[in-house]
């Protein structure tokens, strides 16, 4: 449980940086450099850098080091939790929802 | 597009932390109180208050003060766009298997 809460945790914190969607958005279409990563969101390398490190230890990324080059592309972290958590909160809303549509029809036949 | 990347900041950021997607598993069964809400996380007021002020930022929780008591209830964000958001990072990766297992296919018949 503490390991679902943490890697909640991580996942939600490493999606709440536009940059950081952009990359994974990027390497879904294949692998890159960080300098490839780099330049279309006009950043710094060390900038890009820590942003990949973010990723990497929420395993959305994982990275090779290549001779000079550090190579990216998308880890194991499929967002299955995510989605889960997420489609329980929606689940919940819509029954509270459903409480408060029960409650108006209750309070409708009281009034007749 | 930039609102929309500013909402996806500013929820995936409120739900990276346990003791807030507590706070709105707990106000999917109904409103609470900021002192009801504290007591089962063992927090301080003001701890749990910058909690309540982040989700609320965030459109996950409205507050309403009533008399000297502030209450607390679910917001109207239904977390759809982060829902989507997840569910073409999941259609991708799928996308990137089907790509690996095309090009294990055509490998095994190069070799065959």
């Amino acid at each position: 449980m503490v390991q679902y809460q943490e890697q909640l945790d991580r996942t939600f914190a490493a999606l709440s940086d536009p940059t950081r969607r952009g990359i994974l958005e990027r390497l879904g279409r294949g692998s890159a450099t960080i300098s490839e990563l780099a330049e279309p969101f006009g950043i710094s390398l060390t900038g890009l850098g820590k942003h990949v490190q973010v990723l990497e230890e929420a395993d959305l990324v994982r990275t090779e080091k290549v001779g000079r080059t550090r190579w990216c592309s998308l880890g194991p972290q499929d967002l299955d939790a995510e989605r889960r958590w997420i489609l329980g909160y929606r689940l919940m809303l819509e029954e509270r929802l459903d409480r408060l549509g029960e409650l108006l029809e209750r309070t409708k036949g009281q009034e007749s």
